[in-house]
C-alpha cells in the first residue's frame, strides 16, 4: 500500500524519503501545492488541510507543516512563519526582540496522516533561544537566529536534521506505521 | 433574493446593513466563522474562502476581510493582521518601525461576493502612515497607531466608518448590486 507524502518541496520529501527507510518504510513523492487553511494552531491548520485533501488522493498519505515560536511573542511567528519570513525575515525577528530577556523559542513540526480512514496528528519539538544577532549560513528560515546548545541551525548544517523538530515528527509517523504493519 | 453577509462579527454586520440601505439594499445575517484558507493575498484568500461556501448558503452571499499593509515592511502584517494583532500587537509593530523614515501603510478590506453564478472582488482602499506612538481610545485592532490625515483612526470614531476602506469596499459592491437590479 502506497504512502504519499504530498509537498511541493522535494528537499522535504528527500529528508524525510531517508528517515522512512531506517523504519522500512517507502514512501512515494506527491508533488503538490495543497490548500493550506488559517487556524490558530498548526495542528489545526494540518488537520483541515489534510481532510481537505481525502478523495483527491488515492492512497494513504500525509502533509507536513512547521512553525517557530517564541514565548516572549505570544507563539508568534507560529502558524505563519513562512509569510512571516518572507516580509520581516530574521531582522524583523532580531529587532522585535532587542532588550526582550526571555529568549525561549522552539521549533514545532506537525504531520497529518491519513491511513485510509482517519486522520492522525504526531509532533516533534526542538527547544531552543533567539540568538542576538544572526549566525551561519547553512539551513533556510529563522535557521541563523535559532540557537540549539550554543550553536545556531545555520551553523548546525547536517547535524540539524538529526535533532529537528521535522525528523522527531516523522519518526513519530513512522514508528505509528511500523507498528501496524507488523 | 435574499443575500446574506456571512461573518462572526455581528458590529462588521450591523455597518454593512446601514450601508446597503443607502442603496436601498437589504441583506441579511448568517452568522458563522467560515474556514479562511492561507495565501499570498487577500483577493485570494477572500475567493477561495468564498468558494468553500457555496453549496452550504442557499442564496447570494458575501464575505469580507481585511489588512494592514505597511510598505517598508514588504506589506507585512497583511492578510495575517488579525494574528499578528493577537500576538504582538500595536507595540510590535512601533518596534519593527522603530527608525523607519518610510511610514506609508494602507488598509485594505477584499469583499468577495456569490451572485448564484460567480464569485466577483470588490475592494477598498484607504492610505496612511503608521504613527510614532499610540493614539486614541476608540475602534480596534490597529487603530491606534494608522494616521489619517493628521489622526489615528482610534482617535477619529465614528467618523473612520465614514473612510474606511471596509466602506469603500461595500459601497463598491452594492453599486454593483444596485446596477443589475435596475
Amino acid at each position: 500500500m502506497t504512502i504519499y507524502f504530498v509537498t511541493s518541496n522535494k528537499a522535504k520529501f528527500e529528508e524525510a524519503k531517508k528517515i522512512a527507510e531506517e523504519y522500512s518504510i517507502s514512501i512515494e513523492w506527491y508533488n503538490k501545492k495543497y490548500i493550506e487553511i488559517q487556524g490558530n494552531s498548526l495542528e489545526e491548520i494540518a488537520k483541515r488541510s489534510a481532510k481537505m485533501l481525502i478523495g483527491e488522493i488515492n492512497g494513504k498519505f500525509f502533509i507536513e507543516d512547521s512553525g517557530l515560536f517564541i514565548e516572549a511573542l505570544n507563539g508568534f511567528p507560529g502558524p505563519y512563519s513562512s509569510y512571516v519570513f518572507k516580509t520581516i525575515g530574521n531582522d524583523g525577528i532580531l529587532k522585535l526582540m532587542k532588550g526582550v530577556k526571555n529568549r525561549k523559542a522552539y521549533f514545532m513540526a506537525v504531520v497529518a496522516f491519513y491511513d485510509g480512514k482517519d486522520i492522525k496528528i504526531f509532533k516533534g519539538f526542538v527547544q531552543g533561544e533567539i540568538s542576538s544577532e544572526k549566525r551561519g549560513e547553512k539551513g533556510f528560515g529563522f535557521d541563523p537566529i535559532f540557537l540549539y546548545k550554543g550553536r545556531t541551525f545555520a551553523e548546525m548544517g547536517e547535524e540539524k536534521n538529526k535533532v529537528s523538530h521535522r525528523r522527531r515528527a516523522l519518526e513519530q509517523l513512522f514508528s505509528y506505521i511500523a507498528k501496524f504493519r507488523e
